[in-house]
């Protein structure tokens, strides 16, 4: 095998670690939405684009954060629910419930400051139209 | 929240950060084991702990390598086969065919050189009878 080549990936190993880590995630929600709730402090936040694909949240929050927003799960969360590909959760907004939808992919960060764990990923730009 | 407490990791972010990141390697093996195979010149080193839980290969292999080997998945091989847990295989070692089982939790490192892509894992450490 020559070294010299240029680096090539033909089989696409940063987004099947993107893919791969956005199950950690998932893990980590589960374990939320799990009977015993989240360990010590452990809380999150996560942050995703508000109008990346299969993103379901009300007109009003879609108005106030065009981009993206950063949600919290620490306690005043409930019906969390987590599936193979999205998340939803119900979280309140000046003591309004609303029902969000979130497809892992359409997130770019998860923090856990209890364990000061993070992963960032890299979403596709969309053609966002931010009056 | 307070910002001065030592960093607690009770959700075990480093092991669901690391199962993750093995079902990379399985992605890419499943590639390998797809009828168009690897693609480009991508080939894979896999370092994996020959006495750990699951592993099952030959004898003499065992005893050629009694903590650890490294195999190289290119043009050699045959009858790969890819499951969730473990990757099976023949490899040919000195004109002899030999099957490896190999379970991703074994395997402590993953290089694709053509990619320059490389996963490296913390496996525990296994009292093994080293004759």
């Amino acid at each position: 095998m020559s070294e010299d080549h240029m680096s090539v990936d033909l089989m696409d190993y940063a987004a099947l670690t993107q893919n791969a880590l956005r199950g950690v995630i998932r893990q980590a929600l589960q374990r939320a939405a799990s009977p015993g709730g989240l360990p010590g402090e452990h809380h999150f936040y996560i942050t995703f684009l508000t109008r990346a694909p299969g993103v379901s949240i009300p007109d009003d929050l879609l108005a106030r954060y065009p981009e993206e927003i950063t949600i919290v799960l620490q306690h005043q969360f409930k019906d969390l629910r987590v599936t193979d590909d999205f998340v939803r959760v119900t979280l309140t907004f000046g003591g309004v419930p609303k029902i969000l939808t979130v497809p892992y992919a359409a997130i770019t960060r998860f923090h856990d400051p209890y364990a000061q764990f993070m992963l960032e990923f890299e979403v596709e730009d969309l053609e966002a139209s931010n009056d």
